[in-house]
């Protein structure tokens, strides 16, 4: 048997990487798929997860997370968490209980604090900086505060054949307190199958849960379409209903895996991910919507790699 | 063009009466979900829904509520609100922005506050009471604590063609603070549109969720499928699967309507549900599983709705 690994966006390489690392070991796709999320929740430039994550209008960092098993498709989930190093560490816990298993707010926060997980500061002076900056210019310019969140989602196939997924991200940035995403939504923010697949989702989640996009994209897998196909035909007809249907539509991309460890993702925006296989080592790609509802893949250029790696540390003003 | 509404549980049948006035009326779907859900959530004898719902094992009532317009796809959600009157009110009212219309915890309630949506401490003597006797048996008995869980769900097609769906829910008895189901997560606990139809999910929502059975519901009409036929085809095989993955399984039930104003429901338990349509006037009737993945569905009988009644009202030692 054999193992793969896909993470949406540039920051999830490294995680991968280390995901990757433990699957050619035998590791197991839990595993993987928490060892990356933490990885990314841990690393203070990425803004959107984590430790750094761009606080809320009220200027406190408010998380969701979410873990399922695709053998069995327990699930389990926070939404609005605070103060805690590792939301990925709390809901995969919780994937653990048949009830209970997804908890909001408070209750989330006080599960994590009772159960030994570690309690942190999830605000950076950093993230404080930029965040009353954009304050300033929302003012200012009038602008929509609604700007950037991104998820990182973490789908992984193990040597035994076993599929998870997680997702973490500290959500829209600027929303209002308690707002929360697809991120921790069943089938619309990740879904597995561990006989099929798995998929996860990043972008603007009050769209994304309108389509149930990742239920649709492993079932479409489980009908025999490859990853990518699944993943051309669940997104862009969605993109095209929705703008019909509801007039307008934010950003939205998927990353998908089989069960043979292969790989697809579709996006109706330039989306960088993260892939691994037993056959190629962690690379970063580019991606954007093609022609005739098709996706274009580029590597990444290191050129892209040394502006963004630039841009992430840049003094804020 | 016709008109028509189901809801889940016997509780949903003087709400949907109302309900199907307001469509009769040429009232919209969305007004006539709103309205039969309120009637549910005011009813101080149903122990699951608003007013009188039972309290977490904390003793406080936390609430669960969406709506989803099937026209545009839009979504309004709110998870873990408490004091407020009507969660379903708050729902529809989040499902006309773009951006945070899902809120959890402390920021929903604190939304519906400052938007003027009534508040009202929930927790009546009788679930006070209700839920100290049960704290009892649990610790005298050794019981698991979490028994009782019914959604109010309500899919209605007014005569412009228009579906919309709507769930409330005080949750799961007993839950731990914070804890939420399916009913505010698309496509698990509901989902519609318009084009094609609606469904809602009542049960444990630990289990539904794993499913994403409104959405599949929804999707298998699409292709043609009779509303029953579409339940049966997406619930029995589920509850298969569910039972061999995860070992275990929770009860649930599922209604769907479309845009012929046809309905159909399945479960994997006993189930009333309420359903009117332009045709026959609203009446209740009963479900269960039946032979080869399909429902066995009864009038209920005066017998049934008498011991219901006095059920519901019985004193509490």
């Amino acid at each position: 048997m054999t193992y793969a690994m896909i993470g949406t966006w540039r920051m999830a390489y490294e995680g991968l990487c280390k995901g990757i690392d433990l699957l050619k070991d035998s590791g197991t796709s839990a595993d993987a798929v928490e060892t990356s999320i933490k990885e990314v929740e841990d690393y203070p430039f990425f803004k959107s997860v984590g430790y750094g994550g761009l606080p809320n209008q009220n200027g406190l960092v408010e998380m969701d997370s979410a873990f399922m098993n695709g053998d069995t498709f327990a699930v389990g989930a926070v939404m609005g968490i605070s103060d805690v190093k590792n939301p990925i560490s709390v809901a995969r816990s919780l994937s653990h209980d048949h009830f209970n298993s997804v908890l909001v707010g408070n209750g989330a926060t006080e599960y994590a604090t009772q159960n030994g997980f570690e309690r942190k500061n999830m605000l950076t002076e950093r993230a404080q900086k930029i965040w009353r900056k954009r304050k300033r210019e929302i003012e200012e310019k009038n602008l929509s505060p609604y700007d950037g969140h991104d998820t990182v989602g973490m789908v992984s196939l193990d040597q035994s054949g076993s599929i998870s997924v997680g997702t973490s991200t500290s959500g829209l940035f600027m929303k209002k307190p308690g707002r929360t995403g697809d991120s921790a939504l069943v089938g619309d923010g990740f879904y597995a199958d561990s006989e099929i697949g798995g998929a996860a989702a990043t972008g603007l989640g009050e769209d994304i849960m309108k389509g149930c996009l990742c239920y649709e994209i492993v079932r479409l897998m489980g009908t025999g379409l490859s990853p990518q196909d699944a993943c051309d035909k669940a997104v862009y007809p969605f993109v095209k209903k929705l703008k019909e249907r509801y007039g307008k539509i934010g950003e939205f991309s998927l990353v998908a895996l089989n069960k043979e460890g292969q790989w697809g993702v579709a996006t109706n925006v330039e989306f960088t991910f993260a892939v691994g296989t037993e056959d190629s080592k962690p690379a970063i790609y580019i991606a954007f919507p093609g022609e005739n509802d098709t996706t274009k893949i580029d590597p990444i250029t290191q050129e892209w790699l040394d502006a963004y790696s630039k841009r992430i540390k840049a003094p804020i003003d």
